[in-house]
């Protein structure tokens, strides 16, 4: 039988005994059959189709079990870990990638994207609002928004400090996974389901929205809208903003090609192709106006930025001494105009 | 008697005694008289003005039983928890509005802020800051600034990490409330005292200053600055910038109307109007001259931005092309005169 | 024997008994005879140059009454602190400031920085950042980035949240000391290293790196990037930029001269001189083109900015009409060519 994804985990529930969140030590991608067989042999009422499930000691004993015999040693040790806890613990299995119907389901693929086993956008995460609930994130654990104010008196009244560090669906992506080759100097400010490419550093000033991220190599020190994402060897200046698809109706995806370079406090409303620079302290909207300028600096036309978008070898820039927005090029007018056309 | 405003509350003191924050669960505004009666009666020595007093295990369970004569239920189950506890316990009563003589006054009219009992402006806090000790705010609660390096040293030795969040006169105020129908992704960004509106989201690199905020729906994304007010259905696009009251020595209160949109990196230095615009990555100042255009796209006139405070419908963009600023309006330049001179 | 600095800590090992971090509570620059004898006799197999050395709880007593018979109380309060740990303390002693060598080394030239015992660039650093390992902060302390997926786990089974609140070399400053007469409303974003002036306030919005920082009354709401200082009564506005030496490749070290203002989104690429402005949203970078205006606002002549670095009393702004970047003085044409001409 086919299996998208699984994992077994640890999480939290509210007094309704409602999923505030999921936390899955190792999520698996398409799981060989051995695993999925170890799974099916250990809970026999588990559905066929996407389901998940709680997990009593005893099954999570003989998980570990049915795993050590599939020779999977991680789900071996977290097993481990799992099976004397008092607190709940569930698999999670995704028969297909259809869109996700329960907390739990969303959780595992928000974990799917922080742990690189599917890149942003490749996993369908359609509604997912939906199924996240606003949970208090505390030095106590996620706690029900409804449950938190008799917490937080209690915790006063006990000498204690209950912190609310966020109030939102999404918790901060370190406390589940920390990706490996990865340094996040502010971590508050990654969400779960974030992608933070091997090599990638994030200053405290960077930001990484969930379905969006690095592919490699890269200093972030500016915004990572949801869903834009940013191609190997290309930084982001501090403080700088990308368009997300979230925010002022903008259908169009934004991404970072190669090696780019978006100055401090700039902004980016198109997609750039490879080796592109917007100069410091520019933001550049898909609306914008350009001066087209070829390798003689010669005005070649004026267009739309939108129009330049995926385009490589672009550096954007404001003439300091007439105020308009100028894109340079390494091209002589002949082969841009030609280009342009092409893309027409 | 008059009561403006009540509240009990558990807080910290430092060595000498001194209050250092109050943590007030259900602040009052205009108490009924049924309360403010049963106040006066559990603790005959209070003061007729405006004063605070330390409250004993016995004083908290007397107060309890005139609260629940009262039918006063939240009180109750607040009183249940302090009167057991070994932390110091409050009642501050302030007769009027004046403005506040000592820190545990000060916190109760932050707490009103923040319960959104009182509007930002609506509250006098003349001479707040005076009042607020600065104050180290740990993973192990408020530390007076004098005894912080003892107390590090001691939990470093034994085997804690003492982590300062902040060093502030304002704690952040999700630690003393997080108002009903909020979204708040990194709390260490609003202090308490701001007001945060039913329905408002506040994103990672939102900011929220104490008596500023927001009335409604609102995605807040940029920096409220103290004395700032956002209403209802306006957004904040990420990194914008609004002048304070506290900086650059703007007496000018800045404003956002309803439904109004300033961009990500953008800036605002006067008071908008209904359903306006300012383009990512523009900063309006009140002294920026501007080029008045009508509904045709022509030019009405020159002017400053100050000129065009709280008027409605319009949108402040930079022309990429010259690098003038300039504002559009949906109004032909008779109006637009008519309007203006109207407004000299 | 002469004698750099010298600091006793206690610090945080991985498995393989690598240092991850150290705590010095009170470093020494250029220790007293006295003092440094008494490490000498106390612990007689130190090493005559550069060297630290782990602490017995018996090598902490003779410190400790031998700091008592130097007279040095501070010392001797902090070694009662440390001599009945069960955590690694750490005896380092630097006798030149050479490039440091070590983890232990380069945390307590991190601590001379900060607490303000050396300014920026007034010691050596060179190649810290090979010797800093990256770790994983957390609310359980400094954990092993290799070894923090097996804590996650074990914590949440045992019902704990094991937070990491940042995946970096550096720490951030406040968990290592709080400067005096300082507030920093968001320590997240001050790395130790940096070092705070007395009289600074960090708003939530500033950001402060290693080796770089403010001399005295400041309000620093803006971005100060690693390298760059900012003078005696100088603000930076929300959400501003320095660029640091670290990023873009610039050689050049930005400085802040006194009394100056950059403005809320604006951003500096040259070092300025005392008592400049730089208009709100303005980013004046090196290259950028300027129209020199003197006191009759006539234009004198056209240059790049880095032309006027370290003038004193300039106010960079961008003319709103024309969108050009001017630069206006108080000095006459003939005052400002003859200005400028000396410094070519």
């Amino acid at each position: 039988m086919s299996c998208f994804s699984l994992g077994v985990g640890i999480g939290t529930k509210n007094k309704q005994e409602e999923w505030l969140e999921v936390f899955y030590p190792k999520p698996l991608l398409s799981p060989s059959e051995a695993i999925v067989h170890a799974v099916r042999a250990s809970i026999p009422n588990l559905a066929n189709s996407t389901t998940h499930i709680e997990l009593s000691n005893k099954s999570c004993n003989t998980l570990k079990q049915a795993f050590n015999h599939a020779g999977a040693t991680d789900l071996v040790k977290i097993m481990g870990f799992l099976e004397n806890s008092i607190h709940p613990r569930m698999l999670t299995f995704l028969a297909t990638d259809d869109k996700p119907s329960s907390t739990p389901e969303a959780y595992l693929k928000l974990h799917l994207l922080s742990h690189r086993l599917v890149k942003p956008h490749a996993v369908n995460i359609d509604g997912i609002f939906s199924l996240l609930p606003n949970v208090a994130w505390t030095s106590e654990g996620a706690i029900d928004i409804k449950e938190l104010p008799e917490r937080q008196l209690q915790a006063r009244a006990e000498g204690r400090t209950l912190s609310v560090n966020s109030v939102d669906k999404f918790p901060k992506m370190t406390d589940y996974v920390v990706p490996e080759g990865t340094r996040i100097a502010h971590t508050a400010r990654i969400r779960l389901g974030a992608y933070v490419g091997e090599g990638t550093t994030v200053m405290h000033e960077g930001f990484i929205n969930f379905n969006a991220g690095t592919d490699g190599k890269s200093m972030v020190e500016g915004r990572i809208s949801a869903g834009v994402f940013v191609n190997e060897g290309s930084d982001l200046g501090g403080g700088c903003s990308t368009m997300g698809t979230l925010s002022g109706g903008n259908k169009t995806i934004i991404s970072v090609g190669k090696n780019c370079l978006i100055g401090a406090n700039a902004g980016l409303g198109i997609p750039l192709g490879d080796r592109c620079i917007v100069e410091a302290g520019l933001y550049l909207t898909a609306g914008s106006k350009v001066e087209l300028l070829d390798d003689q600096q010669t005005i070649v036309k004026t267009l739309k930025a939108r129009d330049l978008s995926s385009h490589h070898d672009l550096l954007f820039r404001r003439n300091s001494l007439t105020g308009a927005i100028e894109c340079l090029t390494n091209k002589t007018s002949v082969v841009l105009n030609t280009e342009l056309h092409d893309h027409n």
